[in-house]
């Protein structure tokens, strides 16, 4: 079987959100798996300079427009958290924890935060939103609280965080395939005929 | 007849190009004329806070990756000029001045000024280098060198930029259906759709 699509997001990112509803079924139509690791874009933006979208002159007010916009073109619920952007440390690390004992469950994690921030409009920047977020899991609110605390589950962060950066990703979503690598959501067209083609 | 869609774009824009190849077909397909409007994107990127895609860490290298790809895709011809990006006033006025006496002329000036640029890598800053391309098309190499130093093009081109400022364009390429923005060369499949069902 070939080697998983890479899927980088931010918990932050509406795009990242839009493109989570989609990324395992366009992977699976290619027999492919999906490898989820969020990060923290704004790391990502101390190198690049930028500042978020929405914060932005002119841009700012247009993307939230093209948010709410793209959402309904893909009929997926969509409202805006505030505050937005929000930091989203303990959903980055309580994914990571998690993503070591089961990829799967830190995937669903991962979904769910997604949609409480994004569908439901909920703010999931505590450990306390991340862990009953993810209850309905299974996953236990005690470990969860003290994983998201603990130096070496904050160390792993950093370090995917770093990797993220040093493989050349600098937006959300971010989705590497063989190598080869795709900003935005509003690459996920070129993702597929890439997959399909294995290149152009 | 429906109102025609408008087309904003910077001479120095390899989306921008990239559209330009693309927006009137689409756009006649559902009977509608393209209104195109050159602009300076620098001076909206004094709004924006932006700098150019490819003077910044890892976008930079990413987009001009992004820019051959997506070229490729269509089979569109593609090279960047040296230097790049470039200032590109000398082409908008041309544009301008060529717009209020033929408005088709114009357009094929456009088409032509990308075609060098793009397709060929051709460096079109100076007035002289736009005279050129514009020759085949029957325009007249004295009179554009002449429009190009009239103040009241200069003028013309200010009040185009601030115009499209004005109507939060602050990218290229920019269209607007009925008043609904689309940034990007990306948006086209949602131009197209809008054009098709009037929105959703």
């Amino acid at each position: 079987m070939p080697d998983p699509i890479e899927f980088y997001f931010d918990f932050s990112s509406p795009y990242g959100y839009l493109a989570s509803t989609r990324i395992d079924a366009l992977a699976e139509k290619h027999g492919r798996a999906v490898t989820w690791r969020p990060f923290l874009l704004g790391v990502a933006f101390k190198t690049t300079g930028q500042v978020p979208l929405v914060d932005q002159p002119l841009r700012g007010p247009y993307s939230r427009h093209d948010f709410a916009r793209s959402a309904r073109l893909l009929g997926v619920r969509f409202q805006l958290p505030e505050p937005f952007p929000f930091p989203s440390m303990a959903a980055c690390r309580a994914f990571y924890w998690l993503a070591d004992r089961d990829p799967e469950q830190a995937k669903a994690l991962a979904r769910a935060v997604y949609h409480a921030a994004f569908a439901l409009g909920r703010d999931v920047r505590a450990a306390e939103a991340v862990a009953e977020v993810a209850q309905p899991l299974g996953i236990d609110r005690t470990a969860l609280l003290a994983a998201v605390n603990d130096p070496a589950v904050k160390e792993r962060l950093r370090r995917e965080t770093d990797a993220a950066l040093a493989r050349g990703v600098f937006g959300s979503p971010f989705i590497i395939v063989d190598g080869e690598p795709f900003w935005g959501h509003d690459r996920l067209e070129q993702v597929d005929r890439w997959l399909a083609t294995g290149g152009w």
